[in-house]
């Protein structure tokens, strides 16, 4: 039944089939991320990625399927990001300042806000079937910071009192309701103020006084 | 040239015109908060609230003159609830724990989120003007949490080194973030977490050892 709808997994594609896929995916989070889900169509994707209908209706045959795609896609680069050693696995206060300090100076975020949270909040009342695919990324990223609180508790750095999940929830809810704040008031205090305050807040269980200065 | 799409301004209405034009503009707010704005059409709206294809146009000519109203009378019912006696316009911790209880206890956060902040999301990339709306409801919004702030700082119950506008844009940004977060969770905890986390940091510029205890 679902055979019509349902694209073909990238893993059996050949190279050249995945390299489409591709370009067509990269294309179609671009024009979401600038345009949103609903005023994004067929024909401005298939102008962007260069492809004919009948090869975006091969590899993405329903909206659904491009949209789940594009979720696993945003997705992917957020956690790749936050993975990286660029932020040290979050086992330190001056990493989660570095991550700050990296939205804060990212020109997008009060044009467009979040990658992943603005497509989430735009589509969360529709009728596709994507729940589980972003409720999976959400978790995953507040696991990046969860498991840094929770190293930083190893090493001593932050006391054993601090709540790892409670902590991650504040900073990740602080960044999204940031980015929809900058977005609405096209400035990027908002963001600012929500990441240093929350990060401050999670300084405030800092084991060391040295490292303990609010907004250091 | 824009008269053809200009609503009539509601003061200059007869009574009974008021309140069919009310009665519209409830039931496009529900229609809008529980299935987004662009599953929300016309003939709903037009049965839902009891009314013809041209009362319809005639108080709201197009989509954006409807929006507009759903984003004024949002914005009015929480700033009014704000505002109110209930949460004695935070002028102590207990009225922000309040605040806090009273939306982790609103069944429809973790559904539908925010009535403000899911329809901004929804509709931020859209080409319909309404911007400078969302902008200003945002703006009052923060400004009855910044003025709490200096209110307990006058009071002598919060430290004046408190920045009252970055910690009213904490409290607005984990309100927003955490609600997007249960819907997408499908679960109170991140909300519960980050708006209890956000007062908890609120509270570690209180004057008064008694109310400095964490979690309180």
């Amino acid at each position: 039944m679902t055979t019509t709808t349902t694209a073909p997994p990238p893993h059996k594609l050949t190279s050249k089939g995945q390299a489409t896929r591709a370009r067509i995916l990269e294309q179609a989070a671009e024009l979401i991320y600038t345009k949103g889900v609903h005023a994004t169509n067929n024909e401005q994707l298939r102008r962007a990625a260069g492809v004919s209908g009948s090869q975006l209706n091969h590899y993405f045959p329903t909206k659904e399927s491009l949209v789940l795609a594009v979720i696993g896609w945003q997705a992917e680069r957020v956690l790749t990001l936050h993975r990286s050693e660029r932020f040290t696995r979050f086992d330190s206060f001056d990493a989660f300042r570095a991550w700050a300090d990296f939205y804060v100076s990212y020109e997008r975020a009060y044009q467009e806000g979040c990658t992943l949270g603005s497509l989430a909040s735009e589509i969360i009342k529709t009728d596709l079937d994507v729940h589980d695919e972003l409720a999976s990324s959400f978790d995953q990223w507040r696991s990046v910071f969860r498991d840094g609180i929770e190293r930083m508790q190893r090493l001593g750095r932050l006391s054993a009192e601090a709540d790892p999940t409670q902590l991650a929830n504040l900073l990740l809810a602080a960044f999204q309701g940031g980015m929809l704040l900058s977005q609405v008031a096209r400035d990027i205090t908002p963001l600012k103020d929500a990441l240093q305050t929350a990060i401050d807040h999670v300084q405030t269980f800092a084991t060391s006084p040295d490292t303990d200065g609010r907004g250091a």
